[in-house]
């Protein structure tokens, strides 16, 4: 065999570690890594027209699938295009292999026009940042960052890649290095916490990460629920298993007031797998830590730690398992059939989760990025058949087109169900294309209602009435966005529903039909 | 009048110093900025559907106005979404002064969602970065980096307002701070570069940056001809006057061995506001400088000189003026008529220059992100009327669609004709929808080849055949793009051109109708 090259090297250390899919929006400077691709068999390539689509789809592959992607992005730019999806990937704690071909090692001085600090971008967004020095640490590089983005529970790990170091030969292909998993949690943080619950004061349980899996959920609902515990779940899950025969959990509200109220009255704070809640934004004269002042925090488990087996030993410690029945989430009853309604009725969110709930097939993918409209969704959904929710885990809006590209290609045979708001899908049309070009079973519902209607109500927050200006800083009308068309353009079949009928029949369609289609829903 | 918060201090302070105009995408941690700027009349504000469109719209602003627009963007990762285009920027040397909303200065320790290193993020594309600490300082602040922006020739200025320092009242408007201008060239300089084009050596002019004026190049054009030496301008001018009566010169090559060979024999290489040319990548084997080895380079002027007044110098100490007929560019002579061609003949970068020459007005504005299909364009546009010539100067695509926009305002009056790659134009699309609501007189011509053809060229240079994988990744059909129905979508009327003469035609009527028209050009 061929002395291989630095790109040769890196194709064969990945298909090693079992990263067999590349989210990719290539330039020049990653000719070889993409001739490389090409030439080795082992790797899926799925081509992306903007670097957001690429991360945003890394990072729910992720989520799907709990194990990384790589990206192929092209120079300093082309990362900040990704910036805003990586953010969210790394608030998602999603494991990316994230790849950066840049100016080959010796150019970079001259400062040709690409040239840009793509280390700070890198380490802006990413846990581990290595910067290839030549072709032969290429495969050692790739290793440790694959090693990095494994780390349990996931990290954004970014492998810049000097053009010199891909086509220059004596690449060496690395072995695979073991990633650290879930840290242990000692048998004495679980009698601590076991006292807790049995203390009799006012506590609640806080869940996130790696805790939302099905089975530590229930096992969280049933400690709860046998100590009197409250128990709540982090604001935005990266996954949530939801609907029947999984615990009925609800989330810290996003409305700074709605989320102070929710933990008011508590005394005892239990942290599994997740950080304190804060407000999502400071407000003037509110606090930004939503529990009360002289409430006592207690951490079960870190974001790294094995929160799932300090629930099952809680559980286990506080006697209370799947045998007793009286623990046990109750049944959420019949599931009720879809909402109904004419073009003139309004659609509220919870008649919108009602159809949603009634309509979605078994094992179905949401993808969340309905904003303002999505705030009612989850009790109406309870009863749906079991499903996976990913929402908008870093703020970062325009992850929701994307999303539903990276779960489709990770879960196969599953529908995705993407819920769009349709300001923040302005930011990441490209991915549309995408689900076109891989006939992925994603339905996007647009929830349109022509407006940033989250900010309208922190406009009004703010106190003053609005004028001219500033309404219309707010508004998606003048002109009307028409998704039907947009969705057209870039090869998905597209209908508009108003009213909530028309939904009912577009969407039951869309679900027995391969591929994706958009229905653009008039709010 | 009751005490100011610190965004009111933040709009007197850019109207006290003249920015009228604000490029928006704004967010909850910038609802009392844009509070303050619906209260406050003075300031034009265009809201954009995402950052990239806020960064390419201020950049275009500047080159046609030479005064900085502000921006308003949300937070690390909208900041992050406009770092492609404010790298462009940056290349482009245009001022801008960049609001970034962000995180409460007491509420950045929580590490709420949407927190970012914001800081990093905007180091990494300007020349001045500060973050407001308090209301008292906004004021300052911002006349900081007004005058920062307007630096000669222009820098990105980055203002980070944490959303405290815009609610909080003490809030004072700064007066505004003298900008430096460009830096005279010393005498001795003239007289060393006039000796050089006296020595009868092989000798270049390499022109860029503010020296591309229509007079300064007039005057460069008349020293080169009158001394015998070339003249070349830099590869990407950010602003380039063109057509009849101006100086028809042309650029660096792009392609590395054209580039090369544009300098071959040179001598004395000297440089006028710009930097020493070097190739755009590095290629396996070859240079990364473009000229000869033993090449003298010598600079008139720095970027941030007087290379205008430096050229004028240079032309009085060699005798040479206007006064003088025999230094003055040829006559383009008439100006042919459009090509003509069906649907069935292919269509030729050269061609097309022809009939864009034939048909645009007066003063038109043409905004370049044609990558490969645009390289042959400059010969056959000589002798069009008067017009401005604006490309992509920082290699990041996806400029094209938001330096439209940007161009358009900041120019009322004149025609903008923006010509815009497929693959490029899919990083950017929510311009279109500005341009709709603005009702700018912009035609955008899709130059629709279906594939990153730019790529293809690259890839082949690497030497192998390509195989399917490869391929795929420089393929934009399967689906082929709908541009009509993605304008259409946008609110912005749209055709479908086959053929020159079907481009004439759509051409010629565009320019024709008021607001903005996108024609799909199959190639």
């Amino acid at each position: 065999m061929a002395e291989m090259n630095g790109a040769e090297s890196l194709v064969h250390t990945l298909i090693a570690a079992g990263v067999d899919t590349v989210f990719a929006n290539p330039g020049t400077s990653e000719m070889h890594f993409v001739a490389a691709l090409d030439r080795i068999p082992g790797i899926r390539c799925v081509l992306c027209l903007d670097e957001s689509v690429v991360a945003g789809a890394a990072d729910a592959y992720y989520r799907m699938t709990g194990k990384p992607a790589a990206t192929l992005l092209h120079c300093g730019p082309g990362l900040g295009n990704a910036i805003s999806n990586l953010h969210n990937a790394r608030r998602a704690r999603s494991g990316i292999v994230n790849i950066v071909g840049d100016q080959a090692t010796y150019h970079r001085p001259l400062d040709a026009p690409l040239t840009a600090d793509t280390k700070a971008l890198a380490h802006s967004v990413s846990a581990f940042v290595v910067e290839a020095a030549s072709a032969a640490t290429v495969g050692a590089d790739a290793a440790a960052a694959i090693a990095a983005a494994r780390a349990f529970p996931g990290q954004v790990a970014t492998l810049i890649l000097p053009a010199d170091t891909a086509w220059d030969t004596g690449g060496m292909v690395a072995a695979t290095l073991p990633a650290a998993g879930a840290k242990p949690v000692a048998p004495a943080t679980i009698e601590t916490v076991a006292a807790l619950l049995g203390s009799g004061k006012p506590t609640m349980l806080l869940i996130g990460g790696a805790a939302m899996a099905a089975a530590p959920l229930l096992a969280a609902w049933r400690i709860a629920h046998h100590t009197g515990a409250k128990i709540l779940l982090e604001r935005s899950p990266a996954r949530l298993p939801r609907g029947r025969k999984r615990a009925p959990v609800e989330r810290i509200p996003y409305p700074i007031d709605q989320g102070i109220a929710a933990f008011a009255g508590i005394a005892q704070l239990i942290l599994v797998n997740t950080g304190e809640p804060v407000s999502f934004f400071a407000y003037p004269g509110k606090p930004g830590r939503l529990y009360p002042a002289d409430c006592v925090i207690t951490v079960l488990s870190l974001p790294d730690e094995d929160g799932p087996a300090a629930l099952a030993a809680l559980a286990a410690r506080l006697g209370v398992s799947e045998a007793r029945p009286a623990d046990a989430p109750p049944d959420p009853g019949p599931l009720p059939g879809p909402a109904t309604g004419g073009a003139a009725d309004p659609i509220a969110p919870e008649a919108f989760a009602q159809s949603l709930a009634a309509l979605m097939p078994p094992d179905a993918i949401i993808i969340d990025e309905a904003i303002s409209f999505g705030r009612g969704f989850f009790p109406r959904t309870h009863a749906a058949p079991p499903h996976d929710w990913l929402m908008l885990t870093g703020g970062a809006i325009g992850a929701g087109i994307p999303m539903a590209v990276g779960a489709a290609i990770g879960a196969p045979g599953r529908r995705v169900i993407a819920l769009q708001a349709d300001g923040s899908a302005m930011y990441s049309l490209a991915g549309l294309w995408t689900q076109a070009r891989e006939a992925l079973d994603v339905t996007t519902i647009i929830l349109s209602n022509r407006k940033y209607a989250i900010l309208l109500g922190e406009l009004a927050g703010v106190g003053a009435n609005p004028g001219r200006t500033a309404l219309e800083m707010m508004d998606l009308s003048n002109p009307d966005l028409d998704w039907c068309q947009i969705a057209g353009g870039m090869g998905v079949p597209a209908a508009r529903a108003t009213g909530l009928d028309e939904l009912n029949t577009q969407l039951a369609a869309s679900l027995n039909r391969p591929g994706p289609f958009l229905i653009e829903l008039i709010l």
